[in-house]
């Protein structure tokens, strides 16, 4: 799922500061003399202060996330801080979880006469209880929630609370684009309890387009030999 | 900018049916012996016919879109073509322009602190006039309009009319990601005086994250020799 300049840039640094959670095949694309440093319990600031001592040595630095950088990645603040210290850039925009997702399990965000406006926001935080529910359940087309799966009851409650249909049809993704990506879609209503199983990360649907996963979901997964790009 | 998977795809495929804007460098990956099949003033109805048939021989087809095929691609159409034909298929996720487009001039979509909420509309269909103003004036976070450039004087004017604030930060990015890539920002109520002189295709960007783009753009645009991906 990397762009074939993503791919390239790894392939030719010296530096891979990487994110654990991305996959272990594109760490091994990096050449056998660079330097590979994982992300793991760093906070952000110490994260900033890396990127800008190795980037300040002239090193050719690559900073590998999951997703795109500018879409809940952080990467507005790393750059703020190379920007800081002088220190040049570029940042190399990736695929989003916010469509391939919900592709992978035959969900299009947008689809003509379903749905023409998204939008997208972070539950992590705070249980979902900073979001302004009352204006989500008026947006029209599809909501995307990046959340725990631990908050997918009280996010889709207080949705119907502010004034969203209980039927609207709702799928939560489980792990999605990996192997092991696994789904549920009922009403919202319903939603909470069929995704009691899953794992984290998880990401929750809202909207008529969850519809077309049922039959684009099947045909997709049921046979890859042929493709639309 | 298209994802490794695609290249690979590109590369082995029968047939390739590609639109016309996206980059010639990508057409030329396909086989020497490949079929290659522009897509210019076909209806969609045609076109999800032409991919039936090609794929229903058995063909490898690959059919290739600008940015993403379910983020206001028409994948789904398509899709749905197949499922109903019985024809099988698999999507690949592409790079949308949601992020895309404002990150090459150094907007990043969300930022801790300013903007944890996207919108994302089509303002090209009847002017605009059908989007809901009242709506998208009171989300919070960042608001992406994908949009003709003769329309960005009338959605300006109906966000504010519908309680935007006209000093909210406002860029228009034109023809983002390519080289000729030129952008302005201002507040809403002077955004579409300013881009009067850009040309389409052209895409909207409404929120506190524009303004991050002043430190990010000139420094990713200055120089381009390290890299944050």
């Amino acid at each position: 799922m990397i762009t074939a300049r993503g791919l390239d840039l790894i392939r030719s640094c010296d530096v891979l500061v990487y994110d654990v959670l991305v996959s272990p095949e594109l760490v091994e694309e990096a050449p056998a003399e660079a330097l590979l440093i994982p992300r793991e319990d760093v906070r952000q600031t110490e994260l900033n202060e890396l990127l800008v001592e190795l980037g300040g040595q002239g090193l050719e630095v690559v900073r590998l996330k999951g997703g795109d950088p500018f879409v809940f990645g952080r990467g507005g603040e790393e750059a703020l801080a190379l920007v800081a210290a002088g220190v040049p850039f570029d940042v190399v925009p990736g695929v989003s979880a916010i469509s391939a997702v919900p592709a992978s399990v035959g969900i299009p965000i947008t689809h003509r006469g379903v749905s023409a406006q998204v939008t997208f926001v972070s539950g992590h935080s705070a249980s979902g209880d900073d979001l302004d529910y009352a204006q989500l359940a008026g947006a029209p087309g599809t909501l995307v929630v990046f959340m725990g799966l631990a908050h997918v009851d009280r996010i889709a409650r207080r949705l119907i609370g502010a004034g969203k249909a209980p039927s609207t049809p709702a799928a939560v993704v489980s792990r999605g684009t990996y192997a092991d990506c696994r789904s549920v879609s009922g009403s919202l209503d319903e939603i909470a309890g069929l995704a009691a199983e899953l794992s984290s990360p998880a990401l929750l649907v809202v909207g008529d387009v969850v519809n077309l996963g049922k039959y684009l979901g099947y045909a997709a997964l049921a046979d890859r030999t042929a493709s639309v790009s």
